[in-house]
């Protein structure tokens, strides 16, 4: 028994108008509650400090980058990073990444139990659209605010496990898991922003998008025997609303807790990573079952044949 | 809209004792019945024409070589494909082959309206194990019958659309919808013997089975914009249960038929092929978002780094 006393921190909605330090205050107040049921190691949202702003059309890179963070931690996110400290928790945390040299990314970061950041993903299955798409009931504009990460899927060993980190879309994408799961990845953190509605196909709702959801993180946490914590930010940002649905899923890809609302909320969950054991050295012991020889085609080739 | 009206044919359970021409006879009534539904395209299970006989050890090669057909079709099986061929339907047919020069593979066709035969397939993933295994509560010998797979995962243009083909425990691993997926497959045919219990976790019973089942091939069904139909071996085979679950998924993972028995079923549905096209312009548009710079280890590493 390995137990990882971990917390998917689900965040309500943040309007355009809230300010960062006002939401930090309310995650430094879902840390201390995450904190008060026992968890050492914290799970929060896809770009946490703003409402997600991608569904905003801009053409101006100075108004862009209000939304970008040019250092983490900064005077405005630092408090969240000393509580945790003095709780001795880690974190996942997800948010858009200005880099010195003017680089963009849908970043999320590891930290240990000291908040020193010992980890830095940068999301590389970027949905959405570049230019403005007037055919969609609203816009989702991922590929033209951020450039697709540059760090592959590592691995960390941390909080006496093997750590492995993913943002929103990724989720949908087997390969996401497996990469990490060949290097023995024990529990994926993800975060996202998921908006209710298909932006290109109204009679997709919230039933769907979470039917999709769940498919895709119990599938990637059942194939890969990991645990998978997945954050959402929910609920309506002015006018536009996203789903919840946070879950905790186990290595068998059962979700064992899973959000109620849509607004801040904690789920808290004693994670036996000696559970990740069992699928692989038997039906997923991918040394003994995986056929290499005949994936080729899924890194020789981006699209499909036609 | 391209519609094919498919038949996941499920049958019930095969004792050692039955006579393949006894199986072939329900085999006939089913195609009759999925015929009277206005199939064009039926699918049956995997290793259909037998009892399920990698849960026996057996050293003798000439009675392993029992359990074999040398060639497909032949006199036992032709009135089979003779019914097919009146009926102008296609059929998807798993079996036991043994070449001409005598290698063994767990293996399935596909045949066009007339019967010919018109693609092979041989399972690639193959579960289980080689040796007599005390451990187990039973055996699980595939890998001792039969060599992996030598043909990759091809489709096939037949039936209005793209059809691929899968075989049991291939549809619990991501690779092989993808690679299909990668070569715009839109009907997934599998056939399936699967245990209701684990034979290494007695406490894994036909819940789980039948749970990780559905995750499967709904999530490949899904991530690969494709249909996917699951037809079982099902019910009490000499004492050992296998589950039912036969499945249709349609191309946004959601089940349109599944089996309610463990005995000899018939589900048809109407597929319409044209709904790939959505999900594979769209969210799972590959061409615009794979990012196969990031997937190296899925092809260049079998097993996981440790």
């Amino acid at each position: 028994m390995r137990e990882l006393v971990a917390a998917v921190i689900q965040l309500g909605p943040i309007q355009k108008a809230d300010s960062r330090s006002a939401v930090v205050d309310r995650m430094i107040a879902l840390l201390d509650e995450a904190k008060r049921q026992g968890a050492t190691f914290a799970v929060f949202p896809e770009l946490t400090f703003t409402t997600f702003f991608p569904r905003w059309y801009m053409e101006d890179q100075a108004e862009i980058n209000r939304w970008f963070e040019r250092a983490m931690p900064n005077p405005t996110t630092a408090p969240l990073f000393e509580r945790a400290k003095e709780h001795g928790m880690g974190m996942y945390i997800g948010y858009a990444e200005l880099t010195p040299d003017d680089r963009h990314f849908n970043t999320s970061i590891l930290t240990d139990t000291d908040s020193t950041i010992i980890g830095k993903y940068r999301k590389i299955h970027l949905p959405g659209h570049e230019e403005y798409d007037s055919e969609r009931a609203f816009q989702h504009l991922e590929k033209r605010y951020f450039e697709p990460g540059d760090l592959g899927f590592p691995v960390w060993r941390a909080h006496g496990g093997v750590m492995g980190m993913a943002i929103c879309n990724d989720r949908r994408w087997p390969e996401t898991y497996r990469v990490m799961g060949l290097q023995g990845v024990e529990m994926i953190s993800l975060g996202y922003n998921t908006p209710s509605v298909n932006s290109q196909r109204a009679q997709e709702g919230p039933d769907a998008r979470l039917f999709h959801h769940r498919l895709s993180v119990q599938a990637g946490a059942y194939q890969n025997s990991c645990w998978v914590l997945a954050a959402a930010k929910a609920g309506v940002e002015d006018g536009y609303p996203l789903i919840g649905g946070s879950v905790i899923v186990d290595p068998e890809g059962y979700i064992v807790a899973e959000s109620k609302t849509e607004g801040d909320e904690v789920l808290v969950h004693a994670c036996d990573l000696d559970r990740c054991a069992f699928g692989r050295s038997t039906i997923f012991d991918f040394a003994r079952h995986r056929r290499i020889e005949h994936y080729g085609l899924i890194t020789e080739q981006t699209g499909p044949t036609s």
